[in-house]
């Protein structure tokens, strides 16, 4: 059984063929240019391999998710040239005719985690993961079921409660200022520092104050959700020692509840198992086989 | 089809019979005194019910819901007299001896929303219910499941932003203080004014201030969990102007993303459709109804 993947990212497309098993048997790159070219390269793609049986799409956002709108499988709005407003699902069932799965690259990257967690025999069926780097993102999974209804996971714009020594930098948020994502992401250094985070050395103060309001946004996910685990990934975190971000969480929590299967907070809040690229092909992957077995008939006719 | 719902609540429990198209049959309360004597109650009621099929009970918690925990089914640490350490479930099952779930007394009331949306035609497959009283507590329903692996959302424990014109009151939470629920529940007021929540006029601009946190909890769970419709209910929610709430929502979101089926915030966020009594039974009677059918060939043999 062959299933499919396409992952629409910041720069480039990456699709990737897999067995039923969820081993990748191939995977190509493109550089993301006009939706024209692109759709192109990937129906030609697919078409080469036979027997398909479904495809799992993942993609940067804002995505039209909810499958009763007229526009579900749209890009909207996006800041990114030639990619506001395109069929991204309808184009590529046309042409390719197997049945598809459709949601955020933040979420088919916490799927991945869920199913790699059940592929090495160690199952986590409750988790979120926190993705941080130019936006903040989340992908939810309560017992082996992906979070949200009118869209994914928007943790980066819940605002935390500003730290003592940040009282007042206005955060890059248009919307609403400092939100985690107005405070925390990429332009937010930019903003700060006026240079990258990259050139910020690991021991300056401000790590401390990124991992208070990183925390708080465990913390609420914690009290939501009452996961098994919380995985934060992306770029940025990659700076941050993640013991910070654990010290804060305990004293913001200060015990009221305990965390993770044993209350032990080191597996609780933990790096990604794998690179986010990787991930999310597993989840397309996944969700791909998920979708042919509940639509497989339809196409089957 | 008989089923049977168990609701413990702050003084009494509730016993309640119905058929499988959940219309209430019979319902008897009892004062909660001792585990022993209300057991016997409870044992005594449905025994006098011929062919009850299964059983569903919500409790006050804390509870233990982790289904392979050895305590699973135990009413944990309760403030409440006689009532800590408690084996609900197993008491029950040992004499009723049917299949019986298990949640606490906020996610069956949310399941009761999402139960009497679908039996009224306008579904509601993805809600938040949040309830404000003695404490705060939510339960989640997402795509028709209850969300939670380690327990139920407990979002009076997150920590919203302070208002400019509360500062100093340090919250009644022996834990985190100023939590939500160490603001703006019940205790909270005893706490800052030295007299109950039922004695300050609707006039007095404390209301502002509580509006203005359970506001941010609506926009935390608007923005983790998308759903539908957030539901508020509790008796201090009696005191506040809805409106209030809605207004500090629609400042804080700042048109960052659209609420509701249709972007109308005044179908979004909205109390209860009946009385968390009401509610609560219809949700145990649908979770015990889910449950006979998961485990129902197991008390068959």
């Amino acid at each position: 059984m062959l299933l499919g993947s396409i992952e629409f990212r910041d720069d480039e497309i990456t699709c990737a063929v897999s067995d039923g098993h969820i081993n990748i048997k191939d995977k190509v790159e493109f550089p993301l240019t006009t939706p024209k070219e692109n759709f192109k390269q990937i129906v030609e793609y697919f078409k080469k391999i036979n027997d398909i049986k479904a495809i799992g799409i993942s993609s940067f956002g804002p995505l039209e998710m909810r499958t009763y709108s007229p526009q579900y499988g749209y890009i909207k709005d996006s800041s990114r040239k030639n990619w506001s407003n395109v069929n991204v699902l309808g184009t590529l069932k046309k042409y390719l005719k197997v049945p598809m799965s459709f949601t955020t690259d933040v979420n088919s990257t916490a799927y991945g985690e869920y199913i790699t967690s059940i592929l090495e025999n160690k199952p986590v069926l409750s988790l979120v993961y926190i993705t941080i780097s130019k936006g903040v993102g989340a992908g939810i999974v309560n017992d082996g079921e992906l979070v949200g209804y009118k869209g994914s996971p928007e943790i980066g714009h819940i605002c935390p409660k500003r730290h003592p020594k940040d009282q007042t930098f206005p955060g890059t948020c248009p919307y609403q200022g400092d939100c985690l994502e107005g405070l925390v992401s990429e332009p937010a250094f930019q903003a700060r520092f006026n240079k990258s985070y990259k050139e910020i050395s690991m021991f300056k103060p401000i790590w401390d104050i990124i991992a208070y309001y990183i925390a708080q946004s465990v913390v609420q996910s914690t009290l939501l959700i009452r996961p098994q685990k919380i995985i934060i990934g992306g770029d940025i975190i990659n700076k941050i020692e993640i013991q910070k971000i654990k010290n804060e969480f305990k004293k913001l929590i200060n015990n009221y509840i305990k965390v993770g299967d044993d209350g032990n907070l080191e597996g609780y809040i933990s790096l990604p198992s794998n690179s986010s690229n990787k991930l999310s092909i597993i989840g397309n992957i996944s969700l791909a086989k998920k979708v042919y077995y509940a639509d497989g008939d339809e196409y089957a006719k």
